[in-house]
């Protein structure tokens, strides 16, 4: 069925470099080659070698390797991440509008999961703030089992993408739109928290609301939280910058480093101490000066089903699963999905030079949900606070969790009496000088250098996640970006110059910058045709360069084939400059019974003789024939 | 801020021909001169320069030049037509669920409308078998004061998106998924017909519901309808058919070719003629063994405002404008845009090699439903069976829907006594046997030959369109085709090779073969490095071709940095070869604070040079000047 003209022989796939005699590409890449064997091998056999079953259980590479000197870096890093989880994890439960108790509920099961499913050293999978804020959305004012439930929903979901490796979703979602959405959070979670600061009551979330409630109720304001926050959030952003505060002494003594970096990095259990510790001491109960978190269960978490039905003492009636699956349906989706989006934002950003298995990290946040569900745990992802204090602590391997773990199960063992005294304003004071700093404006500056193009989805992402909720913010700036490639789709530039051969018979030179695809192939077509008719009276023999055009789908292809037919019609030789096999295939499956010859000319030199000829004697031969299949010279 | 190390002089952005010393690419394309041209006036001048008055009023342009052979032309063509869009007409509103006589009240004002708004000759403006069934929707059972609502809400969004230039999101509905949503409509209008053909009356529209319907009350078929219904079938095939029947004596004489032409285009009136004169001479009016169209307001529409309230007796109560948008938010953009996109379709099938003006056309369909609702219109477009017509009898200029609009007004004025006679079942076999030929199987076979996976989206458009509903399938196909293109632009093909110099020097050659962008950067990225490390201990330099890369976004940017700077640590060079300065400007916007070089290189000698004194050496200079900004060698 070929239909091809002039066919030089060598292939040029490697086209600006092959033509230099100097370069001789001599092997095929690696990486396809294996691939070529693994897929000969059976499923089972696939499913059972030795490399994947590493690969689903990592821990069966690290652990033969596992030293004494990499057991004390754990260590180590565990005990510290435990110290950062503690106050963490009763924070977030109050992001998510439940008791605090359900944060350390949230906080241990991920880290012994991650032990032996976890292929980065170091992730720490616990409540995160993105989930904690969209959590709350839906148990606000409602029974916390609201909350267990979609953690099951987040292990059904993602266990499920993780099976289907839906992992590449995530990598539709751009750098500033990412960007845009966690600070557009950040903003959203400090904006819960300042009633906590201050004390205040007044009903509604999100930023816009409680913009409005603070200046309506401002007057309200209980002193003594409002002063608490104020030291608390001083003490803690003091400690977090410890270093600069005691540059001067920095690095004269190894000890004083690493107890100023310890300081540092414990600072929100030492605040939640030092607040605690005063308010108990005080015996301030009966008077509450302060607002404390108050009676709280004791002990280790119930082990028991996740609900399929709740009941409710807001209306005094069971919800069974169907009610709550058709009342959330929306939420049961976005929730795992962006948790999905920023345990593989943490997964990049700690990997380095490897690349995240995408499959293997969400695998492991299904199973994790699905463990953690029985203990009464709300959703649960990669956090990016502990994932860094876990990296800087100097973790080797993901065992560092298993020390994490043990300290939030002995906290809830033998400290939950103590928790009573917490006061709601230092945990609100420890979420916001977390969160604040996932406010992220270092990515204005490069993106007006590089693409000032993509400030706009980051805008747009940013806003919309403030004003209007995180899941239209990331829907936003998802619709936005993807609408960019596909405008870059449909808008492809057409050049047109005129060419000269070295016996100067002219010719019309079109240069086509990408790949043919249905919304771009009417914009191709009319320009060449407009052109080709503006230089009309001559007759100009028209050379499509495509050699930038790796893939064409049916709609172009027949948009080809009318727009040759067409100008053949009139007059005109169209011949197809270095065109590729593949998209040969393509075209050439729509001209099947087609008069007008499809030209092929794949080297300057046939190029060249092929015009000084006149291509127009070439199609007269085609058309006498009227059978012009499988001819070829060249 | 150029970190540019070797950079050759010439520009070489027709990589693959300039490189040849035959071809001298003399001129810029002349339509972005123009271009620039005109974004130079001003607006005003602008939108009054004659040629742009001639865009938006062609008559201007076609007017002048009208000659006595074009209106004879024009007179047979515009009275053909008329004869076709009578019975259409009156059947189409059926489709839509109104009383026939609304079908004659949409098809005249689009005619004379055309004349002086219209860019292409043959277009026929009217209703159209897609907006009927989409209008039978939304007033199925209700007050036909809805279908004239609907068409004064088309005309509203219809020049809203003229005005703001929306046409080419008509380009993003692919050929495969016009094609399967257009058969899927065909099948669904043929559905809604059943029941007329055989007499039945059952409740219930849409593919599914009446083939179940069907099974079901089979038994209940009127005889004499059913008979009728075969007959006029058999009748207006075999009409259309004509040249083939009497295929032998074709070609004898023109007189007896014109008249068997003008007896097979006007079959649909014959047929309606017939059948109606049957029916009224055989008196059967009493007994009615035919279902008949029956009474029937008589005359010319009332001209008064589109309905802003409409009272609805089947719940007695007045619906207000707010209620009616609110009931039927999604019809009220589903049904302009399927307007928009089928009329485009049209449009382009009979441009030939002229480009349709997509934003005039839409205009012209928006100005055509605003002037229609004022006569009782239901939402109109372009008919592609009535253009067919228009077009093989041979119209020169739009001024033939003239004589078409005369036709239909002389029939609303003397012809609505008769049409009490017309027996359904033959509007029905007209309907039925002008969209049967709709459903296009023909496309599959190309489908097949040229690109299989695109008979995907085709099929899955189709059998949504049936099963789940017309704005549902086309969404489906919309969906399915986008979505394959944002596939394309996520899985680049890396080739990854080794080369080597002249002095035989190895290399590792990276060939990207389309653009950067935020979905497929850390693909790329990582076979990069993945491979890089499985070559490793040699610490081969890397050159990366990125000839074909024509645009590059802020997330692809800030992959590229994050892998230069980690390779660049693990000791890799890498060279950025022919990178187009638009991208390297993308880039180097990021680089800007970075220590590790970028290294650029635009010709085979410069590379050879490089790799021969070794890019380290380079690169290690920079890192003792720590300020490379602003260096080049070249």
């Amino acid at each position: 069925m070929k239909r091809t003209l002039v066919h030089s022989g060598s292939s040029t796939s490697l086209a600006s470099v092959s033509s230099s005699p100097s370069f001789s590409p001599s092997f095929k890449d690696g990486p396809s080659e294996s691939k070529l064997q693994a897929s000969k091998s059976g499923f089972f056999a696939r499913s059972f070698n030795r490399k994947n079953l590493e690969r689903t259980l990592p821990i069966l590479k690290w652990g033969p390797k596992y030293t004494k000197q990499k057991a004390v870096a754990d260590l180590i890093a565990g005990l510290t991440v435990g110290l950062t989880i503690l106050p963490q994890g009763l924070a977030y439960a109050t992001v998510a509008g439940l008791p605090p108790i359900y944060g350390l509920y949230s906080s241990f099961v991920g880290c012994f999961v991650y032990i032996f499913f976890g292929s980065t050293k170091a992730i720490t999978i616990g409540p995160t703030a993105i989930q904690c804020v969209l959590t709350n959305k839906y148990t606000s004012g409602r029974s916390p089992q609201y909350a267990v439930f979609l953690s099951f929903v987040t292990a059904v979901v993602t266990l499920f993408m993780g099976i289907f490796r839906l992992g590449f979703i995530a990598n539709f979602i751009s750098s500033p739109v990412n960007s845009g959405f966690t600070s557009g959070v950040a903003l959203t979670i400090v904006a819960t928290q300042i009633k906590a600061l201050l004390g205040l009551k007044f009903h509604g979330e999100g930023f816009l609301v409680t913009a409005i409630g603070l200046v309506e109720h401002i007057s309200e304001t209980k002193k003594w939280d409002a002063i608490l926050s104020l030291c608390c959030c001083v003490v803690l952003l003091s400690l977090k910058k410890l270093d600069l505060i005691f540059g001067c002494i920095r690095g004269k003594s190894v000890v004083l480093d690493k107890t100023l970096w310890l300081i540092s990095t414990a600072r929100s259990i030492i605040v939640i101490v030092v607040a605690t510790g005063l308010v108990a001491g005080m015996g301030w109960d009966d008077n509450k000066p302060f607002s404390l978190v108050g009676n709280i269960t004791a002990g280790l978490p119930p082990f028991r089903p996740p609900p399929f039905s709740i009941y409710e003492p807001a209306d005094n009636r069971t919800h069974s699963i169907t009610d709550i699956l058709s009342e959330e349906a929306s939420g049961l989706l976005v929730l795992p999905l962006l948790g999905i989006m920023g345990h593989m934002t943490i997964a990049k950003a700690f990997s380095g030079t490897e690349r995240v298995d995408a499959t293997q990290e969400i695998t492991c946040i299904g199973i994790s949900n699905a463990i953690s569900c029985f203990f009464s745990s709300m959703p649960i992802g990669g956090s990016f606070s502990r994932t860094t204090v876990n990296a800087m602590a100097g973790v080797e391997t993901p065992l560092g969790g298993l020390y994490t773990g043990i300290i939030v199960l002995m906290a809830l063992q033998f400290l939950t009496p103590y928790f009573y005294f917490i006061p709601k304003a230092s945990l609100a004071s420890v979420i916001v000088c977390c969160v604040i700093f996932m406010v992220d404006l270092s990515i204005i500056m490069p993106m007006w250098r590089s693409k000032k193009m993509d400030m706009f989805p980051w805008a747009a992402t940013f806003l919309v996640t403030i004003f209007a909720g995180l899941e239209y913010g990331i829907l936003t700036g998802f619709l936005i970006s993807t609408s960019f490639l596909l405008y870059y789709a449909a808008r492809p530039r057409v050049k047109i110059m005129k060419g000269e051969t070295s016996t100067g018979i002219e010719f019309m030179l079109v240069d086509l910058d990408r790949s043919l695809t249905f919304p771009s192939v009417d914009y191709i077509t009319y320009e060449i045709t407009k052109t080709a008719k503006r230089w009309g009276t001559s007759k100009t023999p028209i050379v499509i360069d495509c050699h930038h055009i790796q893939f064409a789908d049916y709609t172009a292809a027949e948009a080809m084939r009318n727009m040759i037919t067409s100008l053949y019609a009139l007059g005109y030789s169209l011949v197809f400059f270095k065109l590729k096999p593949s998209v040969e295939k393509i075209v050439n499956g729509i001209m099947v019974n087609s008069k007008t010859p499809l030209i092929l000319c794949h080297s300057t030199e046939d190029l060249e003789e092929l015009l000084n000829k006149g291509i127009r004697r070439y199609s007269d031969v085609f058309q006498v024939l009227s059978s012009p299949k499988d001819m070829e010279i060249s």
